[in-house]
């Protein structure tokens, strides 16, 4: 695999000594995602530099996998005739995502010098939504029809295929763009060449909308196994192809962003390093602020039984143990339903399955935890550490509360998240942070209440 | 998209009335995963039936797709002859994977059953070990050789091609298999008839080693957007490609086991509700049981300061906020530094850029924090709810311990899990709940020094 350290060291050396052609020798074997990643490595001083030393359409490929402020950079140095040559060289998708990213100088400048077909197709793309698979989706693909033989499709792929970003999987639609059928290239080579177009296709072929959620389009590739899915419009006609790369890295995203918002953190696409501390902070804080007022309620809890506090204060050590415990429980619970919500292994409908799996889990959790404790505080805390405090019976309020909590805990975790997606919520919102709020409140309630019934308070 | 609900009812209709044949035209124009879903939902006593109605092909691509269980059970019911149909139709790596799946007894008849060639693969195969890229690799693919002119290729793909998963990918070998070179179809499609593949090929080809895990495998493949991914051993031998489906199945299993082990839960492989109550609780005890283990730390430490809690009760009430939001704050750094390692955005040498970042995230944090809650004390705890015990000394020292708790948590959270790394531990461990409890009794101990200083206990 590819030896980045390497490879920035001998570029440093040539670059002292000048030897363009060596670095230009250098790169030119290597994959444009490992260029780009060179090429971000020596920030603003070598990139324009470096990036001149390329092949230009080795220098297109390379410009789509940098950062977006590279590659900002990287077009304000750009005279009008080389970001001309780049902008031929990119695939339409590739020239919007770059678009979506620039400000708005920088986008006049680009639209201007793009061919006024890129310029109609830019426009077009980016009056979809966010998110959408018309968004994500290349609107340059080969379409075939029906009567073609297969000697035409070949000539048409022959004739067209050099520009295009796949001809593996080949669409076939009417005068009228609507979609009929699917095949493949393999088809096209295993068929004899008077064979029609329209007796090899397979005219199930499932497709998706532009408005479509482009997890959902990344999903649904992933489990028919899909190199490329149609987007048709509302009319069923073809509009563009996403492919199975853009899918992937819509599933990284995805699975960045569930887990960011599982941890309290507003996403943002930018890589961790990348991100300004400012930026970094802005993601954070509201969910802090939040929090920290939810935790008001913990507290408002306890100072409301300061006085049975002060009369059994062995009770008190014994918080941070219980609220933990719970919290941990509520995030297993409410973490694994997230998950399977989003892989569409659940829905809403399955509620109460989910419920009765938890709740005896949490029977069996609770069980072996109250246990474990109570042997713990019995042998550790009262006879090793001599805390004479703590009676058998306080012992059991708190493994009561124990068992109690835990069953709590993973009934608010796996509801919560089906609840939040019934009403349209994003359900990994609902995960440890929120949980452990609610669950510290509820826990620290049934623990007095049973530490003032059993020992009388 | 697939309706599934509409399926299930008339395929309920149908077999009420015994419509087989209206079952068959229902279920062959849908994708091989949707049918797998339905044939699922039907169960045990349907499945069967439901699996005889397929053609031999599709029958053999329903399968795959079955959970394991699922195989098992159709396994058990096939003859001989059925059997060995379904195994004639199977790709390799879908072979193996079945294989890995099954108890001894189903292994030892699918082996009897299998062709000799599969059953010296399959054996080779399962030498892999487990997570390997020579584990999820497929064994059959087309490779051509350098003196081969376009002609011989596309000859080849003819004769080949039907029975391989893919040929949009072709690599070159020597006469020693040792890779030399890639190629696309589009590639030879492009070509003149006569062009030698020596001179079509490129011969920058990224591979990976046969023992390479197969996360890195599905990283590289996102990474560069390959469609296959050739797989060497020691020698540079070609020895199976990993072809972008299965790639895409593994980011999902790997993002799924990262989000699990995240909420401290032992991964498991199969969905939520295809998963036994007890194998869950197993997943879930053994953490539940070190983090309340670790909880007694905090408990130790509240019982050493339960005098000094005795004479200002109102120290306690702040208790859970001050471990909840070092928590969450912890949570925040751990999970962001644990993604981007897993994206390979971060790697351990960037560990003073990471805590640097972090340091100051956490000033920023815990001032707005700490002046927030320093508010809400002094107005709603002290004028609105009427607390005289708490004066503005107490609210300084819970503020202080605030700010100091957040850079400890920020600063524990991000160091973690880069340590684990180095060291060779999975840093997906090191999330929310260790550093909830490491972060909890951290908190504790600074606010009772602040405390016992300031007020003077």
């Amino acid at each position: 695999m590819f030896e980045r350290e390497e490879y920035l060291e001998k570029i440093g050396e040539y670059l002292r000594s000048k030897q363009y052609a060596s670095i230009r020798e250098l790169l030119l074997p290597l994959e444009p995602a490992d260029i780009a990643v060179l090429l971000e490595e020596g920030g603003e001083e070598t990139m324009p530099l470096l990036y001149r030393l390329l092949p230009k359409e080795l220098a297109a490929e390379v410009f789509v996998e940098l950062e977006s402020d590279s590659q900002e950079m990287l077009i304000n140095g750009f005279s009008n005739t080389e970001l001309k040559e780049v902008l031929d060289e990119l695939y339409l998708d590739d020239a919007v995502d770059i678009v979506e990213e620039m400000p708005a100088n920088v986008v006049i400048r680009i639209l201007d010098k793009a061919t006024p077909e890129m310029r109609k197709s830019i426009n077009e793309m980016l009056k979809y939504p966010e998110d959408s698979a018309g968004s994500i989706m290349n609107m340059e693909y080969l379409s075939l029809k029906a009567d073609m033989t297969v000697e035409d499709a070949l000539k048409r792929i022959r004739r067209q295929g050099g520009e295009l970003e796949t001809i593996n999987t080949l669409y076939v639609t009417d005068s009228t763009r609507h979609l009929l059928g699917v095949l493949t290239v393999r088809d096209l080579l295993l068929a004899e060449a008077d064979d029609l177009i329209g007796d090899l296709m397979d005219t199930n072929v499932v497709s998706v909308n532009t408005l479509d959620d482009k997890e959902v389009v990344a999903q649904a590739m992933s489990k028919y196994d899909y190199l490329s899915m149609p987007v048709v419009d509302g009319e069923n006609r073809l509009i563009g192809i996403v492919t199975v790369d853009d899918a992937m890295d819509v599933m990284e995203e995805e699975a960045t962003e569930d887990i960011e918002k599982m941890a309290a953190i507003t996403p943002t696409d930018k890589p961790y390093l990348k991100t300004s501390v400012f930026d970094t902070f802005r993601a954070r804080i509201p969910w802090l602020l939040l929090l920290m007022v939810s935790a008001t309620f913990t507290g408002l809890i306890i100072t409301s039984f300061e006085n049975s506090l002060a009369v059994v204060p062995v009770l008190t050590a014994y918080i941070p143990m219980l609220m933990d415990t719970g919290g941990n429980c509520g995030s297993q619970a409410s973490v694994t339903v997230i998950r399977a919500l989003s892989l569409d292994e659940v829905e809403f409908a399955d509620i109460f399955q989910v419920v009765w799996k938890e709740i005896r889990v949490a029977v069996l959790c609770g069980a072996v935890l109250a246990v474990a404790n109570f042997a713990k505080m019995m042998l550790v805390d009262r006879m090793l550490l001599g805390n004479v405090a703590l009676s058998p019976l306080v012992a059991g309020v708190v493994c009561l509360t124990l068992v109690c909590a835990v069953a709590v805990a993973k009934f608010v975790g796996c509801t919560l998240p089906l609840l939040a997606k019934k009403i349209g919520l994003d359900p990994a919102v609902m995960a440890s942070p929120f949980i452990t709020t609610i669950v510290d409140a509820l826990s620290l309630l049934i623990y007095f209440q049973f530490a003032s019934h059993i020992l009388a308070l």
